[in-house]
């Protein structure tokens, strides 16, 4: 039973020392630096009792927990399901989409925990965590999903991993400038999770270009059922959408808001979208790459600006907008990008991350500089926006230029990132496989033996080798 | 590459223009209405801090996001994972049941904020929307959802779009008539969301009935993993029933009863619904149509009395019935409603929505009768039934009269409603298929081209038309 | 089109009448009993104002609904679609999967709601239940769920509903002994639900041993997508862990420890899970199964201690060896349990649920000892292990030794429980299939009939045993 499989296959693909290597190390690493630097913060430390008679508490219900926690659990199954589901689309790379996610992500949250925790909850030596901190963290690899996006199906395992280890870095470096020096809101993240993480993805991908990828067209589309798969994770990622874009934003009316404006922008992507799809295929007929994907550019859009009074119709402009921009690019720019600039980006994170992310960054700028204390009323323009402190002479218009210059950042980390990880992962050590076998699980999972003779897996390396 | 598909289609089903237009002119047309109508409630509103110190509230937790958030996402889930995944079971239908349940959808919330909003949400001029008329408006299109179930693979997408623009201003004025006029109850909607929608819904296939649809009885089934994709409509569906029963109960023991009631009456639909499966099949095997549709009567059946003290074993009773009659409903009155009457109920929701929820309404109405100052407490008995102001003297049976009342009104409203909407969608204009394609996606959809070699599609359209 | 099938099976397996009768009968005894018995909590009764008053509780935000709620829901999940797609990785079983795990636990919930009644909310004769009972019976349930993972494919549903009956009692009993007779902590319940249900499913499954069970060998393994349907309740365990591990904790603080700490503990399992899946494969290639199950095995380790200050870094460490043991246990202790000691392990329970329990109990035993003042604070350590009233002199290590005690109480408890439900599901009256059609849905279910014509079931027992 036993026989030669990818007698075509040059590369060593074998994780079977370098994975465990990598995931045993880092993970006791990861044990001894939360050893030394975690522990809980006071809302989930048994020293509650105390903390709450000093902060004049009468219940626990104004634990942080009980304003957060469900919202963190719509954000975890979106970093989950719904980005690990959304790439199965793919026939052969349903293990890899939601398998390698399953392992960056589980990596990443843990890293993400430490960086975050360093800049933002350190006290004392010690990161003090609570639900907050772990929304943070799915949050940051959000940003990793993203980038795997436009990986996905010509990278290893270990490759996946070393793009955490250094995005997660990054990206914490990146939001700290944004949030803390140059104190500018994105709760949603269009600028800090899907600029950055998509643009940064983008490089990488044009770094590790493939001329030869064509050899692997024929398993760089999907199936009846696989993308059926895939609308499990867009539909996720819809449907909770609103509890990403409010989940960090301040207690009552922000997280309110924002989930409202989140509804309205997604309802509105949903209809240019299918308008888009539908007009721009000579039959007229809808393209479930476009279902799968654009849908959900209005909920990217309205990241940054979601918590401010953005208003649900102005929500719907948005969506409408992104619907549109989104499904153009899959269209148009996608095989530009592809063919003239050398950017395969195999989930067409550009038109879904990259583009509304841009346009959210933005609409947030200018929302945060329309600003009025006539719509906000005097507490609650200085709450939105945090202008207390070394911010309280901050004036809108300022605000929005600081917002603007924070895309700018955003970018430049994520080009200079992304060039550099790139160039580390042009390495020839990671394992990855050669241009005829990528999309295909075959390399890196025992795949079941009787699929073999499925009609859905006529091009499977194996046997178009076989003579 | 590009050839003929269809060759024995008359009809023109392209819906390059027609889709993109009815699409984008309506979004602006929500987008202007939006404009000019809908802003935040004051708990969504950057003036909560002003509304808290009014309303003498001292704590961010008190805004009603925190009550109902966690119970709007699980009606989200149900409205598009439940019911679009419910009707995944058709073998060539997977993209249509999905996709067009998410575009009606996406559209139905909208116009649903506008409809409820005017009638139930209207101040000064605009409409005010916080997080229950999301959840209203994710009701009001689930009723949308349940009337596709029964044409779903007979109509074009724009059929489906207008069909959803009628339904949701019915529904609005059905529900303001039972909920305002006749000051009745029914929170988990088994009147306004399910008969109405239901019996809309069968008026509407019997209009459009095809006399011809045995041409594409071939593809009217399942394939072993569709019917395992329905399994995840059907298990979202019944598990967060209890949040759809709660969701805009009163806060505190009727959310919390409401909860109790529906998961005890679904448990018990189970276990009959099963019996009944295996008792009608002469080999005692279950049926999965029964097993994805029967188990969710339950749910369907306590919509009204829910929040009342109908006591979990009431509860038990009623799940106990409803699984009976929805079993016996699919084996017996589906073949009846076809063959004798022309009704072509595709997902049989005349045995899921229709049956339970008159059953639904009837114990309602029976639970109100039967509610005493004993049972509820005082405080708790004027609380239930909102026996304030002008209905301050109504008495428990002359509730239960008007929740009976209720029932008519919608029965009419869905006849008279459903005959208008199906000789509007009976116009030889919007592009439906002919009777020998449907239920297949082919024909809106763009489908993988590698499927056509796959053996569960020996019967599509080209094959078998092809010389 | 009506043809003999399975021409080669003895056994009788018509569920006809046995079914429906089984199925009725306790449901009727369930209504009954309910009726007799079960009333509202004072949170779910429309008494609810008075109680308030009486309570000092200035808003209905006090509920114990609006604490537990979400993560009830989380949970209810886990059940119905965690494991109940879990074990749809067979090619042949999905229906039996995840339709009789819809069956058991939707008995299985009424009879615990009962059981768990009488023996914890037991006030004047009734059950007063609200949403923590709600909970309670689905974790009941969930131990249920997990002995059926070892016998899945080999019984019949009067075999699991039997099952059920029996050990939903039992586990009320051990439940009762451990929480109340020896005053220990288990909120995640890595004994009671997940050291007891697992042995005891792997004692009936021993007593039910079959020794031709290689004549199904051919449909004891996945196919493609199954695997990616298993994945879907992999990740939902995963994702909704915290919740599960939270759900029942004291409110406040300990609620959202053990979120932080259930999260901390399936993070590092999954990196121990790829490395050991990786390294234990000749080729370094990953095996679904592993990820499927062993990444989970971090959430069982923690359910005792979660709630306890186990520290971010201690629960690493504990899903760090977790993923290893379970892992390894899938590569070298189930092949060794079926051939040496004939206990058929469908699913691996035991590396994913008794090994994991058994090292949750003992860290929490060792969690417990180890508990001082200084980390809990004074009123931290009496309210996390309720040294109140009789056991207000208990020592930490005391308490240590107790949950050890619970750790030995639960596994006899398993082995007699097991064997005597054992020796009764052995009985020749319950329809088992024989051998050669385990796994096979076939057996009990209307499976599509154009299935037969599929790629992926070349070996179905009528082909193979046509001439």
């Amino acid at each position: 039973i036993e026989r030669p499989r990818h007698p075509g296959m040059a590369k060593n693909t074998s994780m079977r020392w370098r994975l465990p290597l990598v995931c045993l190390l880092w993970e006791v690493a990861m044990i001894v630096l939360f050893g030394v630097f975690v522990r809980f913060s006071p809302e989930a430390d048994a020293h509650w009792e105390e903390e709450k008679r000093e902060m004049n508490l009468t219940s626990d219900i104004e634990n942080d927990f009980y304003f957060r926690y469900p919202s963190f659990q719509d954000v975890h199954v979106m970093i989950f399901v719904g980005f690990g589901f959304l790439m199965t689309f793919l026939k052969r790379y349903g293990f890899g989409a939601v398998g390698f996610n399953f392992l960056l992500a589980a990596f990443g949250i843990q890293w993400a925990l430490l960086m975050q925790g360093w800049f933002h909850s350190f006290k004392n030596g010690k990161i003090l965590i609570g639900v907050e901190n772990l929304i943070n963290a799915d949050f940051c690899v959000g940003s990793v999903c993203i980038a795997f996006g436009a990986i996905l199906g010509k990278t290893s395992p270990i490759q996946l991993l070393v793009l955490t280890l250094f995005q997660v870095t990054l990206f914490s470096v990146n939001e700290y400038i944004l949030l803390n020096l140059l104190h500018i809101k994105d709760a949603g993240g269009s600028m800090t999770i899907h600029t950055f993480g998509a643009y940064f993805g983008l490089t990488v991908t044009r770094i590790l270009y493939r001329p030869n990828l064509e050899q692997s067209k024929d398993k760089q589309c999907s199936v009846y059922h696989s993308d059926l798969f895939a609308m499990i994770g867009t539909l996720y990622l819809w449907m909770y959408w609103p509890s990403f874009n409010s989940a960090i934003s301040e207690h009552g009316d922000a997280q309110h808001r924002a989930a409202i404006n989140t509804y309205c922008s997604l309802a509105a992507c949903v209809l240019t979208t299918m308008a888009f799809s539908s007009m721009l295929q000579k039959k007229g007929k809808l393209d479930m790459v476009h279902i799968q994907n654009a849908t959900l550019a209005g909920g990217v859009a309205v990241g940054t600006s979601a918590e401010m009074m953005l208003t649900p119709y102005g929500s719907l402009i948005v969506g409408f907008i992104c619907g549109i921009v989104s499904t153009v690019g899959y269209v148009y720019l996608t095989p530009f990008l592809e063919s003239r600039l050398h950017i395969q980006d195999t989930c067409g994170i550009h038109n879904l991350h990259a583009m509304p992310g841009l346009i959210g960054g933005i609409v947030g700028a200018i929302t945060a500089a329309a600003a009025t204390e006539d719509v906000y009323g005097k507490e609650g323009f200085i709450k939105a926006f945090d202008f207390t402190g070394a911010y309280q002479t901050r004036t809108p218009s300022v605000q929005g230029g600081f917002q603007a210059a924070g895309i700018v950042v955003s970018l430049l980390m994520a080009f200079a990132g992304g060039a550099l990880v790139g160039a580390v992962l042009k390495l020839p050590i990671w394992g990855d496989a050669a241009a005829e076998n990528c999309f295909e699980d075959d390399v890196y999972w025992e795949v079941p033996e009787d699929e073999e003779s499925d009609a859905y897996h006529m091009h499977s390396p194996d046997k178009s080798a076989s003579p």
